[in-house]
């Protein structure tokens, strides 16, 4: 269940974001919290998919991306104050589905890593990913790999 | 990745704690967000762990059980209001490490499971589970599999 | 600041619910933080709006019921593991606001208190609260005060 | 309740934080969530207490700052994606209580401001707020007011 050495790298991957800690990111172990720390791999995934699915194609659409299934490997504590890199890019990518990995940055160092499937939906069910689309995430390629 | 036939039943998770959605639970796609559903499962952990490693243990001997890597498999969307109820049980018992095997059921319905590896640590990193909380983790187990 | 005797006691709120504490409402220093407990107060309002304004009656009039001012007493310090009972009751009702009247109770003992004042709005701002929902909001007066 | 006009102009705070809002702000109404909001002013009392009560001063002294009463005025809906700027700035300050004013600001306007009281504390209660604290805490006074 390790992450492959390139996952570990700022390089590997095209998109990224800052993202401050907040004081409700602890708990009581005084490290951020791993729920919590789902919420920073949702901000690296927010920003690759708006870069992908423009909001008005979306809301034209009706499309959305459900998160099928997700992994994360836990790899330092991540510490408050401080702020967190949380950095993106495109793995697998099927019909109707494709991969979204991750990598969060702290001080240099990989704290953890994420993959995560995500299957495009409309009110019908899951639908072919458009070709725009398709695209738009082959730009957005991790590196390596 | 797709989760085991028996990891969809009630009956194969020894602990269970209902936890109620909130409307913080949310996002704007109108079900419970992918990373609120993390807190669920949390619950289920922190359920469990209470039950093998009691409070007072643990602050004598300054254990710490730390996530090392998570697996979630999103089966279907989970609303709100509603109940969810956690279910969870123990999976493979490693020299430090063990696995937390859990599932959300809502309406009678699988809507998700996930795989939690943990490390017991003290101050000095990585100890073996003692044989305590061994034998408390082995009457925990997850039942089939 | 300090609430009003009547306003700790559970009898003066006509409308309840029991939300259990979950570990990521904890923080650092041990106790339920105080951002957590927001979503304490949310859950009970939550409750009120839709016994008086009905989710289908909302999607038709597109009727949101926005906060505009929220006041909180911290009474007591709230633990995990344990349930907090959310009490909440109507206070005053003027022509498109009303006031949310709120207590938090664990283990018998009243640990915190809430005023809200929302504000009924549509897609033009503030409206007139609809004849129906001021006579389902005057039904769910707190009792005293 | 509405908030005095000199608290909603950026030059009235001496401290200030930019933190970006998260997808997970966000509730089913579109807007950032009110109780989400909570941790943004969280988030400057962090900083202005971290200013006046260092990390190291707090442990040896075993000094906790609660808060006993928050007070929030809601004044423009915030959205995501985009910054925050909190700003904070001391009040009153009382023998063992002081209180902090905080104002959100996002892209240029003022979208809510706070006031909070807090209580020094040890394990005997409320203390005496200390000589270099109280210093610290005049030097971050509100400008105006």
């Amino acid at each position: 269940m390790k992450p492959d050495a390139f996952r570990l790298t700022r390089e590997t991957y095209p998109v990224s974001v800052i993202v401050p800690a907040r004081f409700r990111d602890l708990d009581t172990l005084g490290h951020l919290n791993n729920v919590a720390l789902g919420s920073f791999y949702e901000e690296g995934r927010a920003r690759l998919n708006r870069a992908a699915f423009p909001l008005e194609m979306r809301h034209e659409s009706k499309l959305r991306m459900l998160i099928a299934d997700g992994h994360i490997a836990y790899l330092a504590e991540a510490h408050y104050p401080g702020d967190i890199e949380v950095a993106a890019g495109v793995g697998h990518i099927g019909r109707s589905s494709y991969v979204i990995a991750l990598a969060l940055f702290q001080n240099g160092q990989c704290v953890g890593t994420c993959e995560t499937v995500l299957v495009v939906t409309d009110e019908t069910g899951a639908v072919e990913i458009p070709p725009g689309q398709r695209a738009a995430l082959e730009g957005l390629r991790v590196k390596g790999g």
